[in-house]
């Protein structure tokens, strides 16, 4: 990936905290295989209603999860945010690291005589 | 990346973590560019000597930042964790939403014909 992406520090901030989280992390893992309901999940995880209500929230405030309510039954489904801006950061995260241990490498080579 | 990617929740919980505040993701751009003593970074985002400490003990305990203390002056640096199993994470939640996606087109082709 080449094109420049935009950081939105707060959108970041959210998506990241979102997945920071191995109960939220599986949520999005189960939706992965299908769409399911707050009370699906709830039994799933062996959690209250409640409880898997807050963590939908954090996914859905993070654009992790879509839900939709119709009658008495909410259902929750992946998306719609694809993290591009996650991964950019990771991959220039990545470059940085091997680039201080490109020079790191560089600057054994050149002390390699010092010794003798 | 087809190897198998083993993910530790711990790990994960602390990197994604320590990835959700905006400064810290600052501080490890600022390390990219070179090592930084813990003053210099408190005069670059114009904090405490306190609130920084904080935020590097959070990413040295995720493993994105290194700190050695020579007399004094305590000096940080980028890694040692490469993020695979984050980059794994996120490109496996992407999968999974191209799948969902996928099949949503394939299901909303079928059903074109059904309001002639």
């Amino acid at each position: 990936m080449n094109h420049v992406v935009h950081y939105s520090p707060q959108r970041l901030d959210a998506s990241f905290g979102a997945l920071a989280d191995a109960t939220r992390r599986a949520i999005l893992e189960r939706l992965g295989r299908g769409e399911a309901s707050i009370s699906d999940l709830a039994s799933k995880f062996d959690m209250t209603l409640t409880g898997i209500k807050k963590h939908v929230q954090v996914l859905e405030d993070a654009g992790l999860l879509t839900s939709e309510k119709v009658g008495r039954t909410r259902t929750c489904r992946l998306g719609p945010r694809r993290l591009e801006q996650e991964m950019a950061w990771i991959t220039k995260y990545r470059q940085m690291l091997e680039a201080r241990l490109d020079r790191l490498g560089e600057f054994l080579e050149s002390t390699k005589g010092d010794e003798q």
